[in-house]
């Protein structure tokens, strides 16, 4: 009962099928294949747009170069205080930025408002450099607490970032379990809802590791190039990233398996919903279950073989008594019976 | 016929395999599993010794964190002028460290010499804050240009690095087929030779995407795991960097494909010495071959399928005519009726 | 009436006349002339203890290389919400470390307790490399605010930040006026209370350009003559910043300057105590007075040519119906007719 | 006899008074006050042209922060190899950019060609990101060896810079002494020869630190306030070196004292030529004097008080015998009488 990450799932046996495929054969390296070639021009097509891509080591570094693209001297990026740039990613935006600053946002269930997004840039004012000045917004899609930004909300944010002269950045680590609850579009939930940049991400809903940063205007790119190879993620066997996102797109197997995923979560809120132990924290609707029990029952279930972290954020839920708030997470390899085993746990 | 670079081979079937069992499973993230501690304990069991490993996405990244890890505000590196460092990895090592400095040294064969490596440094004084600081020594084995450091060579470039209190880093991109050339044990060509810290490379020698930062010393290691982590190397799914490593130190797996690298750059070294239309521009004894041919001999080899890239660096070489200089490289995945394929084509 | 800040202030005549008998002689650079060694030796003077101290252009300067000093990957420096590194330093340490983060912690009076710096520093967890690493404490004596942290408040500070294995840096750039107001010595309110480095202003107390780095520990100073070169603050002819130094030390003109600016603050504060349009907003005790008063009161006293800042934080204040917050700083060179008209002013 | 440095010297007395009667006053801070705009309105009068201007606190920060506004990731800076940035800077621009390499070039008399410059260049490909990207030319005028570069030598390379679409930044710590050599105009010397940013210099010159970063396109120089203010250059009291640079430029004082300085370097020049101990290692135009002379003899002049220091670049200087290089630096301040003493000591 594997419920700690979604990153504890291994690969989809398609995923591994492109790599056996591309491991016996020679070609370009530094991404100059075929392939490589192929993959990207994937995106333009899964995004209905030209897009410029570049395909990195890790969600890190997805989010810290696609971050320092947009990079100003005194740099304000704003983000929600839960984000995995705040919190999970031990300063790899300020440093890959030579310094730019995050200015957490709170904001219920992991996003802020477009008002509180105004409020936190309006201080800064370009007659006083002391402060330093607006850089980018950045928001996580699906968040870190298992919610999504709706579409109407996305644009709000963008209207206010494109009013202050700055661009919308969208961590989706969890990009297609977003869609799939959203039942939107890559496009819809992307530059058509005025995301400039997004780190997308394919290890956690499948691969092995395959992150990539998706530039929706080519000129906001124009030093992508030189600021993934000197940060070291050009890999010279790129083939290998390559293969797994063309994998991961074709036939819509991307979509698949965060349906998957989710559905397996759907199972996990209704097992929570019918059990007198526990209690969903705040409602969630992607991959990520978040609930409340008691410390004992909690203590059991893990003796009983279940898998999942205990989590801190806590603006959003008040424990009783003695409550423990647990995560759960589904993943694209989450089996059904696992799901059952578990709700059968949680009901004593 | 793939002779232009090692990093054209797709992966051994080894790795593959390694891979294909790990998707299967789940597993901790972020290099808690146990075939993360397994890959780590390998190097030190590989290396004789207890050693620091850190896992990262590819070689530029491997080198750049590396020195960072040994990095003093205005720090010098000390590197030789073919150096991958220095031509290479647009700026990684400067980048990475916040300012580094590399100070490239001439030398023949891709090589320089432990006086040529004191005469650089002499100049840097404590009392002159204006001049920086001596802060590495970096030497590349194999080296860029098919050769190896002699042990005693390497020796001999670590005692003046000793001498001036700074370390010995070691890129070894082409560890493994240095060592089959030198025929010494792992031990003997790092840490018993006085280095410090290596860029550990399995890529271009069978995996997909491994390299490792090895330090033998694990004070000098205090930092990196942050480095890393801020670099955005620490991948989620660490478990398939760690099965590559399993599958290529396991039965000695990495010896037998860097020797196969060998031999067949061996066939081609006699290729061409048994050529009238090309000659060896140089000695090599690793899995790089340079060699001098009419350019349009060249060309025409390119015609017939033959992949090879022509260089430039020079000082080890004289053109006479027409020649271009052209570098061949083999690998793990060189099969060898390419070979003899090459060497028909060039003798017209 | 000039109570925008201490830095609208000139320059204390006996600093002007250092300066021009230094501009007469000849004298070695940057650092080496017998007035730098001897306004060197002068700061362990007036700290009784062997100190390293480098003389820097600004306090933006000191504070940035200050902690850069302290600096560690993923590093975070825990500071006060108000402090001058925080809001008012363009992201100068954030650049200088190269990626450091402030966290900024609340707290009543521009201070922050023990107990919530030992709450800020609880979540970071050497198992966890995603979330950084405690680096540093910052505190600001004065505070932004024109208070002071009692001696015991700052033992308690220092002793929470060794527990956790970090230093404790003091933001000086007021440091004479606290000192005037705790009445203790330097060393009392430095070192001797557990700070570990200093940035000593003296700019804002009559000097023109002189600010300092106190490390009193050497070994945290290794690193530091690079540091600040490398930020191109060693000033060739740094005799006129030592210069300043001697000048400002010499027969206690620091204290008598810091003394009179903090007895005309007192003035001040009578006079709104006494006033019945204006109240303090929160106490005061060095060179800084915060008011409320009516917006129209403010604006006419502005007509009569009295020069001050509206002040925006709030936490300490509650305005009621119509008041403004309007700061007032004093300085070694107000001149007590101008506080005078001030409070006659401010009678209406 | 000061011949070590021209930063040796004091200060010019219309330098002190200024400062004398800005010590005075009351004045806003951080360049707001009236002061602050004429000074820089004086720059955009001296150039002739609308300038953007930038005032810091040594040349080490104008040049590192000139070229940071020209920086690209992985960007390369073509320097001659005795440049200030190269040797004599600690790694400010590399520091200072967050990576940028510097390409030192050869060249006789301390400057290099606009072919050298082109074959410099030529390497760097937008196709091969591995190599870094070329970003901006520096040369230094006068030139570290007292030379100078003709209008049409700045022309040649500023040519080759933006045919390869690179600016043209010129390190001018000692611009007044070039400008009197070439009997040209700061507007000829500067940007209607090409440059682009100009490291402007008067601290060598009769200040006491004042430097200035001029750029000639105020695009360029969008981000230079948050580049200045995040670097700890922004004085507060920005008005005391405002009031330097005006009397600076009243009447012409900047260029008195510049001739002034060369002059005393032509009576050294002459008293070298006409001494049969010493010889010129190479011809100087400027107020820099380099000769050759018998190591005892050199000795004895230290011993009679005699100030200079030993140089070591040495490309363009063959030593015969027991010869050592000498540099000899006047300045405004050096007293005609001692340059008389310094000749007759040198005929022994």
């Amino acid at each position: 009962m594997y419920f700690a990450s979604d990153n504890w799932a291994g690969a989809a046996p398609q995923i591994i099928d492109a790599l056996t495929h591309e491991a016996r054969r020679f070609g370009g390296a530094y991404g100059t294949s075929e392939i490589d070639h192929e993959a990207e021009a994937l995106f333009s097509e899964i995004f209905e747009r030209d897009v410029a891509v570049f395909f990195v080591a890790t969600g890190t570094a997805a989010n810290s170069i696609a971050l320092t693209a947009l990079n100003k001297p005194g740099g304000a990026v704003f983000c929600h205080s839960f984000s995995h740039i705040e919190v999970d990613e031990c300063g790899a935006v300020e440093f890959q930025s030579g310094g730019a600053r995050l200015i957490p946002l709170p904001g219920n269930l992991g996003k802020f408002s477009a008002a509180d997004l105004a409020g936190a840039i309006e201080p800064f004012s370009p007659e006083v450099v002391h402060g330093g000045q607006p850089m980018a917004v950045s928001i996580t899609q699906a968040t870190e607490v298992g919610t999504t930004y709706s579409i109407s909300e996305i644009k709000a944010l963008s209207e206010v970032a494109k009013a202050n002269g700055i661009p919308l950045h969208m961590d989706g680590a969890r990009f297609a379990n977003a869609l799939i609850d959203l039942d939107v579009s890559a496009a819809e939930m992307s530059w058509q809802a005025g995301v400039d940049v997004l780190s997308f991400g394919a290890t956690k809903n499948g691969c092995l590791a395959a992150e990539a940063i998706v530039f929706f205007d080519r000129e906001m790119a124009a030093q992508a190039p030189y600021l993934r190879m000197r940060a070291g993620h050009l890999f010279s066997k790129m083939r290998f990233v390559s293969a797994q996102f063309e994998a991961y797109f074709r036939g819509g197997l991307w979509l698949e398996l965060a349906a998957h995923s989710n559905a397996m979560a759907d199972q996990l809120r209704e097992a929570v919903a019918g059990s007198n132990r526990a209690r969903l924290a705040w409602p969630t609707t992607t991959n990520e279950v978040f609930i409340a029990m008691p410390a004992p029952a909690a203590e059991e279930m893990r003796k009983q073989g279940a898998q999942f972290h205990n989590w801190s954020f806590s603006e959003d839920f008040q424990a009783n008594g003695n409550e423990v708030l647990v995560r759960l997470v589904t993943s694209f390899a989450t089996e059904p019976d696992h799901v059952e085993r578990f709700a059968e746990l949680l009901n004593g």
